[in-house]
């Protein structure tokens, strides 16, 4: 005996997703059936909303529900500075800070040889033209400290200093409240080098 | 800055599914706005199939999508056995075995006073109404392990072997395959007491 064809389906849907396996699949879609009709029902429709309702800022290639993107559009940020980071997240997880009041830039991806991912396939033209037109003084790299991360960085720097752009990196060291005990050497050798007087 | 209003409402529907928190329910959105517009629009469906196709047997209590279930319906099967379980799962688990030829009856929970969980709160009531105009000669329970499924299974038995019915409980012991050394010591205990003769 088969599982009926609409669980069948659901557990099936169920496991597209990014760590759900066959086990979990099948409980979560146990799980919807008991949920209440207008729980699934909004569930259903925010699944839609978000492929229909949202499109890449054709500025900064952040997710954005109008084009250009909020920060984009606003007019009160400091239009000198581009902050460039791998993915919308990243944005988000920034703008909680409330502190950076420039501008961003959304790789959408890291240049990864192993995986064949070369520049023209993230948002590095978009950028290059962007600083061609735009008269931005700083762009600061935040992609993550992977190596990937890393490489992207180096590769973005070389390719729009000679323009006379300044690039910055931000810092790395001991996250604020961690024990250096417990700190990886990676870690503990950047907090070294970027040591500063007080 | 807030998530774009479909991200955040996505982000919410996958925080009501069971062991989903933010961080994994953020990363299940980020994730669906990159899955193919095919993919997101069949787990909508399936999504909204599983509330509105399927029902629950009005004999049995299983999960179906016609009523009776397909097990019900089916004639060939041993009408004189009926295997009462726990959750419409169990069904499946124990249909996979391919041997067991009679009917069950799904309780869709156990008794738990801790919970407030009474008969007539699971499918305790139709058992009953169902052994008295079938005829079932003998009723298999098989609820869980668990001190609620054991205290299920003696409240049913109490229940329904004044009628004369022959009340049987599935063995528990070793699981085929597993090592003495790292059985627990409730499941060492059932298996000593229903050691059988070789």
């Amino acid at each position: 005996m088969q599982y009926p064809e609409p669980i069948a389906r659901l557990i099936a849907s169920y496991m597209n997703l990014p760590g759900i396996g066959q086990k979990t699949a099948t409980r979560l879609a146990f799980y919807t059936i008991d949920m209440k009709d207008e729980t699934v029902n909004d569930f259903a429709k925010s699944l839609l909303s978000v492929k229909r309702d949202l499109t890449y800022c054709s500025v900064c290639g952040n997710i954005t529900e109008d084009d250009p993107c909020e920060i984009c559009a606003d007019t009160s940020r400091d239009r000198s500075v581009i902050l460039v980071v791998e993915e919308p997240k990243d944005v988000m997880a920034l703008e909680k800070m409330k502190e950076y009041q420039g501008l961003y830039h959304v790789l959408h991806g890291v240049l990864s040889p192993m995986e064949g991912t070369g520049p023209e396939d993230i948002n590095i033209p978009s950028l290059i033209k962007r600083l061609e037109n735009e008269e931005a003084g700083e762009v600061i790299i935040a992609t993550n400290a992977s190596t990937e991360g890393e490489a992207t960085a180096m590769y973005i720097s070389r390719l729009i200093k000679p323009a006379g752009i300044k690039v910055t990196r931000l810092a790395h060291g001991l996250s604020v409240g961690s024990d250096i005990e417990y700190a990886d050497e990676i870690t503990l050798s950047k907090a070294v080098e970027g040591r500063t007087e007080i």
